[in-house]
């Protein structure tokens, strides 16, 4: 996969060579490329911004760098593949979003910083993306998450040790409650079952608590899944017991 | 704002002082730290990760190193105010949350990567915060954007060129689009009534055209706001030209 970033920050991006990324690109699996298109402004003070036409506060990302920086970058590669505007107007950014970006050969984001963006940047873009219902500071961040979640699902790119933890939505349910040692650290004990080697109750006891911790924090997630028979009796147990409570 | 990362990636936060965090800082605003809690290990390999009780894949952090780093920042700091938990299973991050987090004089995030928890360090815990319904392979990032969308709020912290776009969870719409230099950009031109210097009419136009992004992007968001006599006018301007197009 190759992934191009314009952002007029390119530093805010040097840790994510600490992490996947970096070794995802140590590994070959993805060519990774931040483009500073300040470097294409045509102005003699090398703004990338100015004032809305209508009048307003605040100041805008004008188009011409940006459609320069995108030229350059469909020149190098041929083209830009999917481009990602990172906006709050944008689709709520979810796991299935990820699962379709982590098929494409090519990604392009443009990361605005502060500003609003000119309405004709929206022409280059495919996908308006959303990190959520908040507003940041800029869009660096938003491209960096988007990243991360993407590329740890290239195959490959993680190994088995980091892999079958915490991917809470491929199941639908929250995790289950996990212990490791010491047994007792400051008085605080580790449930018994865990300890028992009895692997049918541990399973047992890991996928009601699962669904207890579903049910109490994230019952939506619920009614998007279909239970089987046994998850339908241990969610009874579960809303018996919190409801006496 | 007193602000404390654990993480065992201490050089991921370093590109936040290029940002916000770091105007923030350097003014006396924020006071930021980051604490590699690998280094209170008392295991002689540093390790901070082991195995699940009960077996199963993946490693979990221990209680050892977070509790001990906590402790060090207690000791320094006298407490450690809200402590947040990045965690897949945590209420989901919205502006309310980031404008809750704003008005707290001392907050403390712990971010474990790629690991799940050891249970008892949630009792550490006062929030369990989630960005989305996606999995990282970290919590850095997810602390990342929880800071700057707080810190942003800070009174003070930006100033009026910056704090004026983007807000577009604070009116509860859509930002309408915008427009800047040059008026005919490759043959695309900025729409009549910016340049006509009517300031009704242009206040109209963004009014409507705010509706009908928030309409066909996000209609989710017309329910939760009341909508004034205008509002419901220009509304219905808009369904009939989308039902009719």
């Amino acid at each position: 996969m190759r992934i191009d970033v314009l952002s007029i920050f390119p530093d805010m991006f040097k840790p994510m060579t600490e992490s996947i990324i970096g070794k995802a690109v140590n590994r070959g699996l993805v060519d990774f490329s931040v483009t500073d298109f300040r470097n294409f402004t045509n102005n003699k003070h090398n703004n990338v911004d100015d004032t809305p036409f209508g009048g307003g506060a605040g100041m805008l990302l004008t188009p011409q760098p940006i459609f320069d920086a995108m030229d350059a970058i469909k020149a190098k590669a041929g083209d830009y593949g999917r481009v990602i505007l990172l906006d709050p107007a944008g689709v709520p950014f979810t796991q299935a979003v990820a699962e379709d970006l982590s098929g494409e050969e090519h990604i392009t984001f443009i990361a605005g910083h502060y500003e609003g963006y000119d309405e004709r940047i929206r022409e280059l873009v495919t996908d308006e993306i959303s990190l959520g219902d908040y507003v940041l500071t800029g869009g660096e961040l938003g491209a960096m998450v988007i990243i991360d979640a993407t590329v740890r699902l290239i195959p490959e790119v993680l190994g088995n040790r980091e892999s079958a933890i915490g991917d809470s939505f491929s199941t639908g349910l929250l995790e289950y409650p996990q212990y490791t040692r010491p047994a007792d650290f400051r008085g605080r004990q580790v449930p018994e079952v865990l300890t028992s080697g009895n692997h049918a109750k541990i399973a047992e006891w890991r996928m009601k608590e699962s669904l207890r911790r579903t049910y109490l924090r994230r019952p939506d997630l619920l009614e998007k899944i279909e239970l089987t028979k046994e998850q339908v009796k241990l969610l009874a147990e579960v809303e018996a017991e919190e409801t006496t409570d």
